[in-house]
């Protein structure tokens, strides 16, 4: 019999590594042939787009430095099936390609829009008696996958977070003239990452001295307050904002028009910029830290990497074991020592689900999270992998653009 | 004797190493009795704000911790010191500064704006009979310094900016449709920086496919002309644009005025991402590398820090060979291996001159840079450091805030 892979929704450091670990979880399993990857998640079955991967992945050194690619090398895709009771053609292609090539597990890498689809194909395959065993993989970056203590690709994110606003912080400290620094975090929900930003606390760094996340009520004018009160005890302020964020003040919203007549929709960052501009006219930036905060493998955390890779192998073993419509999930055993273990839920506690930074984890007024959090975060940024350099930057796997197509 | 060190203008990561490098090369040299750090720059000489580096720094490991700690521990000014022939004022509280501390060299780290302090104050004391030398040691992640080969700190600024771009090309291409990504890197003036970023050609990467630098002639109906023609060579389009390029065209540049009534500066960057939006309709992000590109230590390049860790030090022997008013500079030997030389030049044809990237190392239709700039950047970015972490995170040396007051 032969399995396959397909990586799916936005990139991050670790999905790679969650692809390394079922693919040589599948080598050293008996009765297991051939490993076939999924051009563009699921896209690829539906067009019948796979590759043999062990034509590519060739050596325990392809292996390695496919661990520290970020990004999904398989590509990906934004595809939600539809409901097979109203449209059940492109469950039909689907299950025609993986009898073709006579696949008998799936696993899916991807997060909560994933997981949706891995739960209507295994209640598509099983309602038609079709043997395959469906199983999702997590990943996300915005760490919002429920039941999961956390998610494969939050940790190398969170470090990659951590590090570069502890450097920020160097770097806004230097004038004597006061200054405001807004930077922006991905999540546009959950705040998971801009929370974990705290972690630098625990290296003595005062910053960031404000934190604002989706879970709580944000108020401009409280904003507002927030910033005088801690300006009066930090000269150069640092604050930590999600994206995700909702300003209840219009002015700072919209309006914003370009030469094109076109709406600009600039981030909450920088519309936190300008207001603070307007009303303290003290030096102000805002900072975005962009797909950065998803791809920066070069300081990925080796727990994460880790963790990702063996999550891919026991979802192999779990399909194996006869599983199906499975989600894997880390479930938290201490945080110090820290320990995790992998067991599968139903993928419907997981689908089309988010997971909520903890309301009692932010401090009463709002700007900032308790220790909670900190004991949360640490273990999870934990370990640095030796790169594998060439030529002065991270070597990378790489697939033909050809076969990629 | 005591010496002194400061430290001017915008933050790098190799700027702390060439203070360790000129704190340990006084150290150990006979007659050097104290080492002070200005707080602020030259700021801190003329306020009599000085501390006595051996107190703070105290060990080898403090040192190893200060040269991996970005920005500029000692704080930093932009402050232009006036004509001493029309206002000597601040040039007799600077010298009598000096004097009260037994200080007979000072040692200047900074960008071309430095050197004009450099070369004002030498000048100054050669005039007055003062016994001081003025040495400057070159900083900027501009590399638009003159003279020298480079400038310490640009190697990696140019590293971060490399192996981000890099892992951008590698989360731009997951998926199935055209895009289009924006970088946008510092260098107002001269593209040393933006054109950096083709070192990733020798890891195989067809990206920055496009290449835009100040000292080209940028077009916008040219600029759209070439994102055509790439566009049906690659499907995810990458293109790398110096903040400093002048867009010709009035539509993109102005027009944004914000709810405050306040004009609204976007960089070229997003500029950029909203023409190709109204001209071509496909996705598009633009990315600004931000403060990320001076401060980033985490990805330093380890040839950056011990040049500027040597050539710190040899501005202490310059200094007590009886040298002054000059800038330390690097001289090439040879690309490959590659070797260069430190030697001191007068400081006046390095103050408040720019070295702008050469036209002849642009390629004739002006999108991309040659195998000549290749040659040049590749040995800069080379070498990491083996980085103390601490909780996860790479570790910074600190001074208390209430000393950097």
């Amino acid at each position: 019999m032969n399995i396959a892979i397909a990586q799916s929704g936005g990139p991050t450091c670790a999905i790679n590594s969650s692809l390394v670990g079922a693919f040589s979880e599948a080598l050293k399993t008996p009765g297991i042939d051939a490993v076939f990857g999924s051009i563009n998640g699921i896209e690829g079955i539906i067009k019948n787009n796979l590759i043999d991967l062990k034509n590519f992945i060739r050596t325990n050194d392809d292996m390695e430095l496919l661990k520290q690619t970020p990004s999904t090398v398989l590509g990906s895709c934004r595809y939600k099936l539809p409901d097979p009771d109203t449209d059940s053609t492109v469950y039909e292609q689907i299950m025609n390609c993986l009898r073709k090539h006579d696949i008998h597990a799936l696993l899916y890498i991807g997060g909560n829009d994933s997981m949706d689809t891995v739960l209507k194909l295994s209640d598509y395959a099983q309602k038609h008696n079709e043997d395959v065993r469906i199983i999702g993989i997590p990943k996300t970056i915005d760490n919002d996958l429920c039941v999961t203590d956390h998610t494969p690709g939050f940790g190398s994110a969170a470090k990659y977070v951590a590090t570069t606003v502890q450097e920020i912080v160097c770097d806004s400290s230097v004038y004597s003239v006061e200054s405001v620094t807004i930077i922006e975090i991905m999540g546009r929900h959950a705040g998971w990452l801009t929370a974990s930003t705290c972690v630098i606390r625990t290296n003595g760094v005062s910053a960031p001295h404000l934190i604002y996340l989706p879970e709580g009520n944000f108020s401009t004018a409280q904003f507002i307050e927030d910033v005088k009160r801690e300006q009066a005890k930090h000269k150069a302020l640092v604050i930590a904002v999600s994206e995700g964020i909702e300003l209840d003040d219009d002015s700072c919203r919209s309006g914003m028009v370009d030469n094109f007549g076109h709406k600009y929709l600039s981030g909450v960052g920088k519309q936190l910029e300008n207001l603070v501009r307007d009303k303290f006219g003290c030096k102000v930036r805002s900072i975005e830290l962009n797909v950065m905060q998803r791809c920066s493998s070069h300081i990925c955390s080796k727990t994460d990497i880790d963790e990702a890779f063996e999550i891919g192998a026991a979802g192999v073993r779990a399909a194996l074991a006869g599983e199906t419509g499975k989600t894997m999930v880390f479930k938290r055993i201490s945080d110090v020592p820290y320990i995790i273990d992998i067991v599968s839920v139903p993928a419907s506690e997981t689908a089309n689900k988010e997971k909520m930074f903890p309301k009692e984890w932010i401090t009463p007024d709002g700007t900032n999270v308790n220790d909670n959090a900190l004991r949360y975060f640490l273990p999870l940024i934990q370990g640095e992998n030796v790169l594998r350099m060439r030529n002065g930057m991270p070597e990378h796997f790489k697939i033909k653009e050809e076969v990629l197509k």
